[in-house]
C-alpha cells in the first residue's frame, strides 16, 4: 500500500522512470512539483510535451531541431567540405561548444553494435554516402566514441569511403588535456604514444 | 547562444528549475525524454499537470489527498485521541511507513521562524487548536524536526494547549539506531544522556 493519494504516487512513479532519478528524489520532485504555483507546474508539463512534439531530425544531418534544417546545416558560414559524424546529438552540442569546428555534421544515431543487434544498415550510414555523392565533400571526420563500437564504426565507414577518393580522419585519442599519465588506462596511454607528435 | 533548437533548450530549462537538478542532469532528462515514445513523454507531463490540479489539503489534518478528507483521517480504524503535529506531509509518509502510530495528524505546514518571518499565525496552529475544543483529543505528540525552529514551534504548541489539560509530548531525540556515538554532534549526545531511560 501507497502512503501516498494516488495522484502523488502517480507522479512520483513518473519521475523513478526518468534516468538518474531513484525513489527519494521522485518524492522530492514531486513535492516540488506540488508546493509550486500552478502556472510552474504547467510550464514544465507543456515544455515535455511541446519538445516532443516539435522536435525532429534534420533532413540532411540528423541532427534534432524543430524546423526543416537544423541551425548548423542551414547557415551560409559553414563549410559544406567537410563533415563531422558524431554517435549522438548531445555530440554535435559539444562539438559546437568548442567555437573551432566549420564544417557539417553527420549523426548516426547509433553506432555498429553486432552484441546488441545493430548492424550498419540500422544507423544513418546509408545517409551519410548520399551526402557524399556529388562531390562536395572533401574530408569526413569520424568523431565516434574511442570505444570498441565506436571504432569498429569508423573502419567500417572509412573502408566504404574511402574507395570514392574521400579523405577520412579520425579524431586523435590520448590523455586528456589535465589528466595524469598515471591514471590513464593502458589503451590510452598506448594511443597518446602512438598518435605523438614532434614539437 | 544556445547550441539547441528553442523547444529543447526550454525543456533543459525547465528540468533545471527542479531542486538538485544542475545542468548535466537536466541536459540528460530532456533528451531522455526526446527519445522516448510520444505516449510516455505524455504521461510524465500528465501525472505533473494531474497531481497539480487534483491534490489539495486534507480538510481536518492538513496533509496532501485527493479527497475532502485523507486517508488517515477518513480512516475507521484510528485512534481519534491522538494526534501527532509534523511539519510537512512527507512527514505524514515518514511516520506512516514504521506503521505502529495510529492516531491521526496534524500537518503545520511549516515552523516557527522569526528569521524568516514566519510566525505562529503563519502555519495551521489556529487549525490545531480548533481541532482540540471538542475535548476528544487526549494527547498532542509534537514531532517537528529536532532543530531550532522545531524546538521553538514544540515548546509553542506546548504552552497553548497545556492549559486546556491535553497531554503533550515531544518524540525522542538520540542516537540513531545504527548510529555511532564517536561522530554523534554534541546536542544530540546530550539529549540521549538527557533522556537515557532504565533497562
Amino acid at each position: 500500500m501507497s502512503f501516498y493519494a494516488a495522484p502523488i504516487a502517480r507522479l512520483i512513479e513518473e519521475f523513478e522512470k526518468l534516468p538518474g532519478i531513484g525513489h527519494k528524489t521522485a518524492q522530492r520532485l514531486a513535492f516540488y512539483v506540488l508546493n509550486s504555483p500552478k502556472e510552474k507546474a504547467e510550464k514544465l508539463a507543456n515544455a515535455i510535451v511541446d519538445a516532443k512534439a516539435k522536435i525532429k531530425y534534420c533532413r540532411v544531418c540528423g541532427n534534432l531541431t524543430d524546423l526543416d534544417l537544423c541551425a548548423v546545416c542551414n547557415s551560409q558560414k559553414r563549410d559544406a567540405s567537410l563533415i563531422c559524424v558524431v554517435e549522438d546529438p548531445r555530440d554535435v552540442v559539444a562539438m559546437e561548444r568548442i567555437k573551432e569546428f566549420k564544417g557539417l555534421y553527420h549523426v548516426l544515431h547509433g553506432v555498429i553494435s553486432p552484441m546488441d543487434g545493430v548492424g550498419p544498415e540500422d544507423i544513418r550510414i546509408k545517409e551519410l554516402l548520399e551526402r557524399i555523392q556529388d562531390g562536395s565533400v572533401k574530408e569526413v571526420i569520424v568523431a565516434t566514441n574511442p570505444n570498441i563500437e565506436g571504432e569498429a564504426t569508423a573502419m567500417y565507414i572509412s573502408k566504404l569511403l574511402k574507395p570514392l577518393g574521400i579523405k577520412i580522419t579520425r579524431i586523435a585519442h590520448g590523455i586528456p588535456v589535465g589528466g595524469d599519465l598515471e591514471y590513464a588506462d593502458e589503451v590510452t596511454l598506448s594511443k597518446a604514444l602512438e598518435g605523438r607528435r614532434e614539437i
